[in-house]
């Protein structure tokens, strides 16, 4: 099967998991856009009623273009499902998000669902953390000397361009990208990160996901991660 | 003496710290007003050459109609003092600050400054903080949900409303005032909102500034706090 084939069919398998007056969020990426066709045909075949919580506004669009309800993550009262990407989940489920510039959006999502399910291709489970560049959204003020800061600390940051123009979140904030090879401590690193003025939200995504779905070669599996 | 008086004083006594050739940090706030009114007359009388980093719009604004050359954080190698207000500083010089809601660029800017002096008037000396409602910048998204989510760690968030709309930071975002009363341990409460998401920065300064200013009824006191 192609990787392609894999997203679709990892996509389908996480609809099964969405039940009739769900509050569901809905994340970014290219698994997630087809597990949203996948919802998209439900809700006008099967007639499922559902209310989407969209992490970005391509995933709003696309929801809205299916016919599916989108609402704002302050206009629910709760969601029940939010089922999202990742771009590397390490073997304790913990994972880095944002190779998008998305995850500020979609870790607010993440911590107002009752439970989180990240669907993937096998290539973005590894042993640990860090082979994929780990995410930063950070205000534009002061960015330069916060790259600074970040590279003294040996994180190896760079900010993320396209066509030579910072590349902006849907906040308008920019992405600086840390190059670190691997990720020793992930707890440890997020409380730096975190205490760092001018760094709006880290991609990383700790104890939050409560199942994985992998498209392996042979189907998707599922694993729970707690 | 008048508050305002004492004000005065307090920036006249703030600009004898600024020597020929420096790069100033220059704060918001209506004692700061006083302290870059008299570094103009300086600039245009005394002729002396320095280089203004701003805190928020309206200083850079009022910076450059009085002929001091105005720099981003990000176009200095380094700032050499920055002098701001605060809203409330303890006996042990920690403080809060983010009333004016431009407690981010101003924190961005005082992390990158080797020396911080707060000017204020003795109304906002206290013996701890809490008194002084402590202000978070926050995402608009989710902003409803990150309020429920301090109000029940029992913190007594209120959004900052202007004629019935969100008070609007320089970077577009909302503020979120606590009405803490007395915050104990103003190191642990930093260290939870650093690790809330959708925070985009809380207004307490801790370790930060070396020298104050403070209006006293007899004159300007000099306090160094570190």
């Amino acid at each position: 099967m192609t990787q392609d084939e894999l997203k679709q069919l990892v996509g389908k398998a996480a609809v099964d998991f969405i039940e009739d007056g769900m509050i569901v969020g809905l994340g970014t990426g290219s698994t997630v856009k087809y597990m949203v066709d996948y919802l998209g045909e439900r809700v006008q075949k099967d007639g499922i009623n559902i209310v989407g919580v969209s992490t970005s506004k391509r995933t709003a669009e696309q929801a809205t273009n299916l016919g599916i309800t989108i609402k704002d993550v302050d206009e629910v009262d709760h969601i029940d499902l939010t089922i999202d990407g990742a771009d590397q989940i390490d073997k304790n489920f913990q994972g880095i998000k944002g190779g998008g510039a998305a995850h500020l959006w979609e870790k607010i999502v993440a911590i107002n669902s009752r439970r989180n399910m990240w669907i993937v291709d096998e290539s973005k489970m590894a042993d640990e953390l860090g082979s994929f560049p780990l995410p930063l959204e950070v205000i534009p003020y002061g960015s330069k000397q916060l790259l600074k800061r970040l590279d003294a600390k040996g994180y190896h940051p760079e900010f993320r361009m396209a066509n030579g123009e910072h590349v902006l979140t849907d906040s308008k904030n920019y992405v600086i990208d840390l190059h670190m090879g691997k990720i020793e401590d992930p707890h440890a690193l997020a409380a730096d990160l975190d205490s760092m003025t001018g760094i709006v939200e880290h991609g990383l995504f700790l104890d939050l996901v409560n199942t994985v779905i992998v498209g392996r070669e042979d189907g998707p599996e599922v694993l729970q991660a707690r």
